[in-house]
């Protein structure tokens, strides 16, 4: 039984169905409908070019499978490799350019582009100073672009459709409209006394209580419920050691022929797209051609709570003053411009922005992708699979081996990302 | 400020004011006096026989500072090296002897005691096959004992008293029946918008709001709050990574013959007192030889809800069906024994059950201790004051250093723990 149809307890069920045909999986999911959680929530952007080789990892073998299903398989995922953009600061330039020395010998690949060209091509204000409520914001000078072209956008609900036409061509079954209320506890011997699992007891996780009553598990359990997952293990004595932060987008249509000039614009890639920009203070802006609009948001720390919500919901004050004046100053495209739409997710944020995967009590849990939950969800499901199947390592897309327990708690291994931007 | 006057805060004060003999130091707490939250409540065991050099380093430095404090300050700590004796079944003892060789290589003493010494001396049942609700159970019968000299009990309230009565004479002063609601995060450079600070803002904790009003903080906040850390510091966004865990402990006369002569036990050590003993299945049995009685306890995992809980209650069932099925049959004295007190803590369990120690935002966190906060403390409170100082290592009891971003949270280094009974 999987917990959760996100992209994770999707990816997870599909690969462990690959691995295990025989076995009966059912998907279990409070919603009415696959990937309709934070997964459909997301900003849906993706990139390979990270410092941490664990990052690189789950990422590149990701997307590659991914760009093999739109590519080869012919099922459109709404790929566009428009590139990410990192607008940078001197001060960030700075503290920054040895790792970027370090990626390129590493052979990931990227362009440095002068704020002449940022200016004249992308319409990108790169000196601030003199602006008095740019420097009043503590605001800094663009000093150059930095331009990964192995990195865009796609469309989470492609790839969700994707997964789950696959795994009803597989014979899994889905639940949905179907809340875990909680996870189902028992002894491995039950003895039937009172207060059960006792403290000498082996415990072990052996179903679900749904409203529909319970579901026992023939085999494993996979918790996949992303920000729910603590709500699940908290109450059963276990730290998932990952919890929610909610994260907002917000959607402004390209109405003014400076907008569509940005988001059309001719010659940087294939597409003649705008690239994924990060602006300085980690503002975003998304191209949405289909949609002809942008997405912006920003990843707020300090001051955002860690809280667990069933609808968050977005602000605008957040927009008009934690994004608005950043976005305005650098990209004056949006002056004066208001979101049409926006929306509201939770991140499930891990101890180092990385998955959390681990097996503890027969139950697998795959939880805390801090954000890059679909970048990294085909390996994640890989991991999840090799776990259920009892291997100590996993086979990434492309042949890469992955040692399952550095992703876990007690013997975590993670390279440090360095490229925070 | 320091908010938390439980033995971390209050160590935490100490070695400040040790090193900045001019700052002014504020202690606030929500209950009448110092130590009387989970300070308070713990068996009060120590011990510096672990594998891990992260807890032989806290662990030894501390104890080793307290036995000065008693021997050569003549501050009676209640310290009693009664010693530690782990009774292990074979399979345990087959997974530790390699560990125990590497901990005598390192220095580390111990001495093996047989069954027959301890049926003789102590009276404890070894053998246990036959017995069918053992069986049934699956206990296993004892097959050697691990007595450790270097270690033993001692009064956490005496602990407290010394911080507290030295704390007083160097003028720190305490707040105490003042809750600390939440903290009070600001932007550096405070520019009048509404929502500061706002993401592009770079964010500072400058004080606390209680009911008695804001308490603005002159120099750095140190939260030691144990187990209520993540209820101040979830809602300004950071994660401390541990929470709490209900503890149980049931204090036991010794009210028979069996049990005086096992808690006055002769010879074994210098004051002819039982050992902390700890059982297969991690029952411990503690002696209070000052109340002519035992504590006994056991450290259940699974099933046992990570919960805040203001006033976590014992709960007799616990005792009943998860403690004294153990007890008896290994130590036949305790037959028919029941508790004539008990009381509940909160553990606050962090991801490798060592404390968590980090500076962010102007704010320095001490929390994590996962039950062995008071053998810890005074380490504990050396680090916090190398942070509060700038420094890069503390220098221990004893002349140690420590490199303090070890127990902090992005770069974090702990040797994994491999004694685990």
């Amino acid at each position: 039984m999987v917990i959760g149809a996100g992209i994770v307890g999707l990816a997870s069920a599909f690969h462990i169905k690959r691995v295990d045909p025989d076995v009966r999986v059912l998907v279990v999911d409070y919603r009415f409908g696959p990937g309709h959680g934070d997964t459909g929530r997301s900003a849906a952007a993706f990139r390979t070019f990270f410092y941490s080789r664990t990052n690189i990892a789950l990422a590149a073998s990701s997307i590659s499978f991914y760009k093999y299903v739109q590519e080869e398989e012919g099922f459109d995922l709404g790929m566009k490799f428009v590139g990410y953009l990192f607008l940078l600061t001197r001060n960030q330039y700075k503290t920054l350019s040895s790792i970027l020395v370090e990626l390129q010998r590493r052979g990931l690949r990227y362009e440095l582009l002068d704020t002449g060209f940022l200016e004249e091509k992308l319409g990108i204000k790169a000196s601030v100073t003199g602006d008095e409520e740019a420097e009043l914001m503590g605001l800094e000078d663009i000093h150059v672009g930095v331009y990964v072209r192995e990195a865009g956008i796609m469309r989470p609900e492609k790839l969700v459709d994707y997964y789950y036409s696959r795994l009803k061509e597989m014979g899994v079954k889905f639940m949905f409209n179907t809340r875990v209320e909680e996870l189902v506890l028992e002894p491995k011997n039950k003895l039937g006394l009172p207060y059960e699992p006792l403290p000498w007891q082996e415990a072990m996780v052996v179903g679900a209580k749904t409203a529909k009553g319970v579901i026992r598990a023939k085999r494993k359990i996979v918790v996949a419920a992303g920000a729910r997952t603590f709500l699940l293990l908290d109450p059963i004595g276990v730290d998932v050691h990952s919890k929610p932060k909610k994260r907002q987008v917000f959607a402004i249509k390209a109405s003014t022929n400076e907008l569509k000039e940005l988001l059309y614009i001719k010659g940087l890639n294939e597409y003649n797209v705008a690239p994924m920009m990060i602006l300085p203070k980690g503002v975003y802006v998304r191209p949405v051609p289909e949609e002809n609009s942008f997405w912006v948001g920003v990843s707020d720390h300090l001051g955002r709570p860690f809280k667990w919500e069933e609808d968050p919901q977005p602000e605008q004050h957040f927009y008009i003053y934690g994004i608005y004046p950043v976005l305005h100053t650098y990209l004056p495209q949006f002056t004066n411009a208001r979101p049409e739409a926006s929306w509201a997710g939770l991140y499930d944020i891990s101890i180092d922005s990385q998955p959390v995967i681990f097996e503890v009590a027969g139950m697998i849990v795959a939880a805390g992708t801090s954000g890059s939950g679909i970048m990294k969800a085909d390996a994640i499901g890989r991991i999840v699979a090799a776990i259920y199947s009892g291997e100590k390592t996993a086979e990434l897309y492309g042949g890469e081996k992955f040692h399952v327990e550095d992703l876990g708690l007690t013997k975590r291994r993670v390279e440090e990302e360095k490229l925070v931007i």
